[in-house]
């Protein structure tokens, strides 16, 4: 065996592959002749000190974790401040890791977990103990610094491209007597990735999306109405694609507006059922929507990364 | 060729499946030399005269058919009267009938396109056309009249289960630090199969969902909560799957309730809403919740059987 061992731990929300780098790891280790610790839910398993000894897992419940769905090992929601204040967590971190040999330590996450990985890295060379700290990409958003294409991305990606194209089918089958306009709400706060990926489900001005809605462009409703309607007037339908993050010309989200109150978006927290009650009050057009996968009632960053 | 031709037509909404409805009707037509026309729009087509002649198509387009989402000839939300009442809609219907040949009128949808075609039976037994009428049945609510198993049932039911299952993986694997329950609203408005589907998501009392609410049975609230804090205390989370149509005792839809008015479900129509804000607000754990793929802001029957 190497020098050491490795310690593995899944960060904030679970995509469709996060379990494959997980899988992907572990495999790599073994070949180097390393071991393989998994923290329990994340960083919280590292400060508990409850790590999994994945070299007791067969190498084909290894290969099959490739294609599990959730987080194997759990993860969680939580984030390890600045160094200054939360000195004493880094501390026993780094405590835990030296009673176990770790020398490698690779956190499955987002920008977030990469800065955390990099304090640990930081405090461990200031106490001498020899520590290679990576942060290991994950994300839907597609949005990690100096990362080209995050895991987690294009399978997110795909099925939004795939859930458009088979809900326009819908549409346009119903559409003579039914919905006209279809409102589907793609995840990214800040990131147009995914609405974008939606652009895959057409081959020309015709297709659907008719519409994408980037957070990186302001709102406008007078254009969007206009586009809306003349949509409908051609194709007989329209399919909206709007990412959760779009912002009118104050730089407020959508979904946070006040101007249509009756209908309670504010605690919803989408955008997707603003635009259908704008839709359905200036044009009297019936409108079906959609929001990611849940919603939490929360909005503190509860969403559900596989889709 | 045989004696007259076959009128096929798609009604309400269109499930997973009703296209390879649609490919096996041809298809088997074809084999006994018989033409099918189909109606564009559905019903809508019959009485407009907008009839698609299907011999056209190669067999390669027809099978392929069999495979393709949405409703080929286009469906719709239309509803003939009674006899009575619309009488002069159901003459216009034979008069088409009769201009084009057609001796068998396929009409695929729930109860109302079968008791539509039965109308249409009497009415040209009346008149001494020969007319064969046959109801296909499409649903994926599965709750049609002497059929035991609804085209369109079985694929919303394995959509269910895997969605119920994939969502359960996702909900354990960050419980420890955020959702503790899931509720998931499954549709069927009156009928319990798609909510009883999520069943075979699991395989034992721990696994999800542990919670599944039918529209037969009353909504108990205190049993309902005390099953959920015992989940998550045995378990350390809970899958519920509601259907939309579940009820209270005095047997209003739980979606309709007046209880948590700040929460605006009145307008959204929820039932998977409405049971997380019971959770969060009397067990003050975190929820999240999920509702058909689209939502209505009509609600008159205004839902995406695609799921």
């Amino acid at each position: 065996m190497a020098k050491g061992n490795l310690l593995y731990a899944q960060s904030g929300g679970v995509t469709a592959v996060i379990n494959a780098t997980a899988s992907a790891v572990i495999q790599a280790a073994r070949r180097h002749k390393v071991k393989v610790l998994a923290a329990r839910n994340g960083i919280l398993g590292a400060l508990r000190e409850e790590l999994i000894d994945t070299s007791k897992e067969s190498i084909g419940a290894i290969r099959a974790l490739a294609h599990t769905p959730g987080g194997a090992f759990g993860s969680c929601r939580y984030k390890l401040k600045t160094l200054e204040t939360d000195r004493a967590q880094y501390q026993r971190l780094i405590d835990v890791l030296r009673a176990h040999d770790v020398r490698w330590f690779l956190y499955n996450g987002g920008n977030d977990s990469a800065d955390t990985a990099y304090k640990l890295s930081q405090l461990a060379a200031e106490f001498g103990y020899p520590l290679a700290c990576i942060g290991v990409p994950k994300t839907v958003d597609n949005d990690l610094a100096v990362t080209d294409c995050c895991p987690g991305f294009p399978s997110a990606a795909k099925y939004t491209a795939v859930s458009v194209r088979e809900a326009a089918l819908d549409v346009a089958a119903m559409a003579d007597t039914s919905t006209k306009v279809f409102v589907y709400e793609a995840m990214g706060r800040h990131a147009g990735w995914l609405a974008a990926a939606s652009g895959m489900a057409g081959n020309g001005p015709d297709d659907a999306p008719q519409i994408i809605l980037f957070p990186e462009r302001t709102f406008d409703e007078t254009a969007f109405l206009a586009k809306v309607k003349a949509t409908v007037a051609r194709v007989g339908w329209c399919v909206v694609v709007a990412s959760e993050g779009v912002r009118d010309a104050s730089g407020h989200f959508l979904s946070e507006g006040g101007t249509v109150d009756a209908f309670g978006h504010v605690q919803l927290g989408g955008v997707a059922p603003h635009l259908a009650e704008i839709v359905k009050n200036r044009l009297g057009m019936k409108v079906h929507w959609t929001v990611p996968g849940d919603r939490s009632r929360t909005r503190n960053g509860g969403r559900r990364s596989r889709r």
